[in-house]
């Protein structure tokens, strides 16, 4: 079991993970640092969280599991703000979407002040902020743990248990691998379902009196928050428009075969996409 | 009250219209043809369903309303078959997705046996078939009704209504008008869907393990019968080019943001495919 358990910036994640170790038993103590007074104060009513103190180190003090939930543009921002104060060597991880850049400036942010594994739970939704927090957010989500090559080996399986024992699925990546990865699984069809929804505000923007569920589903993650999602985009710019023009080109190739009358082209390309997406149900 | 209600070749559509006509007790008698005599048998045990004859002629006879329910490609065909044995004019419908040539083509074929009105009610998913058919298919669900400025007003109320009547939100529009919207919110979201599926299927075919809710989502609908969607492709090729290019165009602008480093532009984007999303909730 985890002696102290520490959420830093506790919104939909990190509050998830709160509910989720108390739920589960994994920490003795958990406590929590939030920036706004009213937050903190709502914490301290909470049953998962024992300490909601006003200061950062004062949470951190004596912690053995460090988990930073900002969004990602502030996460660097965060291990900087902490490292002065940490002792003990505690272990720091993190819940950012893109990992390259962040876990080459964390480490170096904290040094030999703490041991640093980034992580990237695929849990969350369009719903953000602790209203919406639910200890099986986990539940079956892949969570990635993205060492670097000179990780600490120990932190690293400190972490990936920590994400299975609340209910993920861990794949252990580098974090150049995972941002190529989530550019396409995540960042890509965030960017394809945005630009339909804003295809569509263009050329019908009644068309909610005309749609289907397909539409929906479809445009679904395009409610996400623009701001985070900006961020998003700007952290892992390059992997980004790899896969977006891997993916015009796609699109194009069907587009030609719709114009040209290769209907059995059509067809089969239609059964290449239903076979993978079947497989995401398998 | 409809006095006869015939449904041509019921597969989740056709069956989910013999339900809910029952269960809202809209017509006196549902007779049901089917070609294969398996099914058939199975509608004489079917509450729903009064009478399966083996010739369409007598599923037909001193029908009311006829609502004809295969795949778009065959419904022309349908027209074509139950044309000469009709008689008192009756009302013609049917269920395909894709309207100009149809609607033209299923009244010239029935000439002046009986008043076609083309419908298209937007339900079904990527489940079909009669065991996936239920009486609330319907229900807010928008279904087209697209008389041609020829059509007797008198039958396209008598549509109008029986789609009301199972629960739809009927939208009259022209049969072009139609297709030119259906292109961009059911074939467009289709085949970015299933083109989105494609290039993971290829890109990372084992992304089946990396995926979350967002993915799932958005490539839910690839998920659909590729020769169906093939046959609606072919049918409405020029409007389906026309709503990709302008897509294109879309994603190609936010691309160039991306690699220009407009994050201000980018977020505009990401905030209007946000507030367009929203409104189909709303």
């Amino acid at each position: 079991m985890i002696e102290k358990l520490t959420v830093i910036a506790p919104g939909l994640l990190g509050a998830s993970i709160g509910m989720a170790a108390r739920q589960k038993g994994l920490a003795q103590t958990i406590s929590v640092w939030a920036r706004r007074p009213e937050i903190r104060e709502t914490l301290s009513t909470l049953d998962w969280c024992d300490d909601a103190p006003e200061s950062i180190d004062d949470a951190c003090r004596d912690s053995s599991l460090i988990v930073l939930c900002a969004p990602v543009e502030r996460i660097i921002d965060l291990a900087q703000t902490i490292a002065p104060g940490l002792e003990n060597q505690p272990i720091v991880t993190d819940v950012g979407s893109v990992k390259s850049e962040l876990c080459r400036k964390c480490s170096d942010a904290l040094g030999d002040k703490a041991r640093f594994i980034g992580s990237h739970p695929m849990a969350g939704s369009e719903k953000t902020g602790m209203d919406n927090a639910t200890p099986n957010l986990f539940e079956n989500a892949t969570c990635f743990v993205t060492p670097l090559a000179e990780s600490d080996s120990n932190a690293r399986e400190i972490v990936s248990k920590f994400w299975k024992d609340i209910g993920s699925i861990v794949v252990e990546e580098t974090p150049e691998r995972h941002d190529a990865l989530v550019a396409n699984v995540s960042h890509l069809p965030h960017l394809v379902a945005s630009c339909l929804a804003r295809h569509l505000s263009q050329t019908l923007p009644d068309a909610a009196r005309f749609c289907g569920n397909g539409l929906k589903d479809t445009t679904r993650i395009a409610s996400g928050d623009p701001g985070m999602w900006r961020d998003i985009v700007t952290q892992n710019r390059a992997e980004i428009v790899r896969s977006l023009d891997a993916f015009q080109d796609e699109l194009q190739a069907l587009r030609a075969d719709i114009a040209n009358e290769d209907d059995f082209s059509i067809l089969e390309k239609l059964a290449d996409g239903k076979s993978f997406r079947d497989s995401l149900d398998a």
